[in-house]
């Protein structure tokens, strides 16, 4: 197979600009044409490579693109989830070349080159690899697993229509595994294999003190401001070590063993290039955890937006009738997000002055998801890794939520391999994204392995 | 004189139901005329009133109205200030007649009439008490005091050309007193002065953490939260006795004397009317003091407005790069805004974690303001109120803040006499403002009472 992928590279780099060169801006509905024409182009791809059955599913939003070909049915079947539609370009006066005009350039990470281009690696880059190792393997008579692939054009909007057809299809979806590429590794020399996600509880709240604005020099010290009262019960919900207040909260955390901690920190990591990779002086958060631990494998409360009172220019002496907050939190595998909305919502209302009165609102959720290192998948993967980069991975939790990996596991009862080829630095959902041509082609030649060493372990 | 105030009854309500009905909304330059218009019929009103010159004073905004009349040099001089300009009428849908068709109706407070109207009592109505009671006083041959009137058109927009017309014309204001309606009394039967102001220190404060804003899930945890910091640092401003912690804040507060506290306790107060008034079940504010003490003679901190993160519908997961707030402290007597600025910029500097960095912008400040009870003006003012009311007026402090009158002291040197005739119920500022004719003509009864004592107290 390597002697096929080098034979055929630049074939495989061509068509992936080709696919670059769509601008599939799902979020933008002046790009509902171009968004069609990704997965019409994918399509195109698809029925190149000798598939059973090749199809584009029309949603209520965007299409999906469906393939499969069984081989066998003996054989595991291997599910490929990936998505064509891409991030907005914008903010596009700091792109250095134009967003869906792929150029490649070499940079300090990639001195063999990377395409620049609005999703390169997010995730056009990544899910196209799927396609080519799929290729390979058909070409040179090395397809080990039943294929079916689901490109969905919708991921950067939310995944709206997926579930409904998910659940409409899951006969058409049934498969051994999900094989995912939208994810990272550590670094090109330290690969690495996702194994964990952050589930998610998300919640909106309002503080309610007079029933309209008064004057703050009338009022102000009689009354209770609601953006005071909110500051200061949103503060309580961390302590001064940053532990989480809200009572039951940890109950659930599944606490991870001291070794797998230790191994957790054999990954690269540098504190001061973190510090000024986003220009802060130190980093805070949860004691007795590291950086990566804080990021991954502990539970989170973030504010992501508040807003009360006067917010324009210049100075208004208003003692707002209400404030209001959204605050999220991370939850690590084990938390479920309905029972940690629930606390929540106790524990602030149960806080709240009498001089307020407060509503919380939950938002969606999401649950946190696992992939045992002990599980088939997870040692195909590994192995797959291992040979490809002459290294074995490291198992890494991302602090991230998909709630479509728990949505997949809940609907077809599949666990998901997150074989991720990204880097930190490809600038994914920012200006100059790219993608290291590096990465591309070694992610088409491990792809195939783990269909090997799937088909070995399971057979 | 009493007796040409009943015989004038009718025209001195038409005068002032005429002038209502232009709609000098000084904030929307859609009125400018009308607000020229409304100069321009006072002018003509002074007119009429045998003044020894009357003139608009044009200015880069609204005009000025200026009038005086000099009796005699060897009396004291009374300068009056008033405004002509009205607050916007929004919400209109909620006024029951038009805000600028005056009507004439009886409330529970008011059952021998109100007039409802715009500007009825702020300041329309009270400051055209002044001319009537001007009036009066000349045709009855009772005028004691030279008089002057500034009577300017943007008041309601923070005054902005008023210093620069002070300063540039202080030896034709030159003046022993000034005399003001432009503030309330406790009740139709219960007189008071405004004798304090309450000043202001008026900061902008900005939290940021990492250079743009990040993925909540990649680092929710590991780095600090500008919107968590903020509240934690804005929380942390006071203690659980609501006690302001900037160290030096209350050094310079004149504490107020027992005796003086038990005469302000006299004034009429229902908690539990209050809090009805506004809709909430308790009120709140700083330990020891009840809750008019907290609203005029201590100080306080209030955040007006704050912002920071996601804003918008539904949920999204950012770690924003900063949050702001705008954050007020009303001072009282003795309190140096400038010097709390600095104390507060100090303090919020030196509590930011080392993990954010911080900015505080002051906006603009105002000195508090006290009109002793034992001055020469203090004392007119009382007789002339017992004497209209048969009852001695309670002096107050207002939690308010009214930066023209520290600025005329500082420019002119004068204290000034806070006589005000509205009530709390009176909706200025809201829709459906009135103003009682009991109060109207308990005013106009009163100034000249004031001019009386002044001249005898001066003599």
């Amino acid at each position: 197979m390597h002697n096929y992928i080098q034979e055929n590279k630049e074939r495989f780099l061509n068509e992936l600009i080709d696919l670059l060169k769509i601008p599939s801006v799902s979020a933008d509905p002046s790009f509902k044409g171009d968004v069609s024409n990704a997965a019409q182009f994918l399509k195109e791809r698809f029925q190149e490579l000798e598939m059973d059955r090749v199809e584009i599913y029309p949603t209520n939003g965007h299409p999906i693109v469906y393939a499969e070909k069984i081989v066998d049915t003996s054989l595991p079947t291997v599910l490929v989830y990936g998505h064509y539609d891409v991030q907005p370009a914008d903010p596009i006066e700091l792109w250095h070349s134009g967003p869906f005009e792929p150029v490649i350039k070499t940079t300090e990470i990639h001195p063999e080159g990377a395409i620049f281009a609005r999703g390169a690696c997010d995730d056009k880059g990544q899910m196209y690899m799927h396609l080519k190792a799929f290729e390979t393997m058909v070409k040179t008579g090395n397809l080990d697993c039943n294929a079916k692939f689901i490109i969905e054009g919708e991921e950067e909007v939310g995944s709206v229509n997926l579930e409904a057809f998910i659940r409409a299809n899951q006969a058409m979806l049934a498969a051994d595994v999900i094989l995912v590429s939208d994810t990272g590794m550590l670094a090109k020399d330290v690969p690495s294999i996702t194994t964990g996600l952050r589930g998610l509880s998300y919640v909106e709240v309002e503080v309610v003190g007079p029933n309209r604005d008064l004057h703050s020099g009338l009022y102000g010290g009689a009354v209770a401001n609601p953006i005071n009262v909110i500051t200061e019960m949103i503060a309580s919900l961390q302590d001064e070590n940053k532990h989480i207040t809200i009572p039951g909260f940890y109950d659930d955390v599944l606490e991870i063993s001291d070794e797998e901690r230790s191994e957790m920190a054999k990954a690269p990591y540098n504190e001061m290039a973190y510090c000024n990779s986003i220009d802060i002086k130190e980093t805070a958060g949860e004691k007795g955890f590291s950086t990566l631990e804080r990021a991954t494998i502990r539970p989170t409360l973030d504010v992501n937006g508040i807003w009360g009172g006067y917010i324009g220019e210049g100075a208004k002496t208003v003692l707002p009738s209400k404030a209001n907050a959204k605050i999220s939190m991370r939850l690590v595998p084990n938390q479920d997000p309905e029972k940690i909305t629930q606390l929540f919502k106790d524990h602030f209302e149960k806080i709240a002055p009498k001089s307020v009165t407060v509503k919380v609102t939950p938002h969606h959720g999401g649950e946190p998801a696992l992939t045992p290192i002990d599980s088939d998948e997870y040692r195909a993967a590994s192995l797959a890794v291992e040979e490809a980069f002459g290294k074995k991975p490291i198992p890494v939790r991302s602090g991230g939520s998909i709630p479509i990996i728990s949505m997949f596991e809940k609907i077809l009862g599949l666990k998901t391999i997150l074989m991720g080829f990204g880097l930190d630095s490809d600038a994914i959902h920012s200006p100059n994204e790219h993608y290291g041509l590096f990465n591309y082609y070694k992610g088409i030649e491990t792809i195939p392995l783990f269909y090997k060493y799937y088909a070995q372990i399971k057979k």
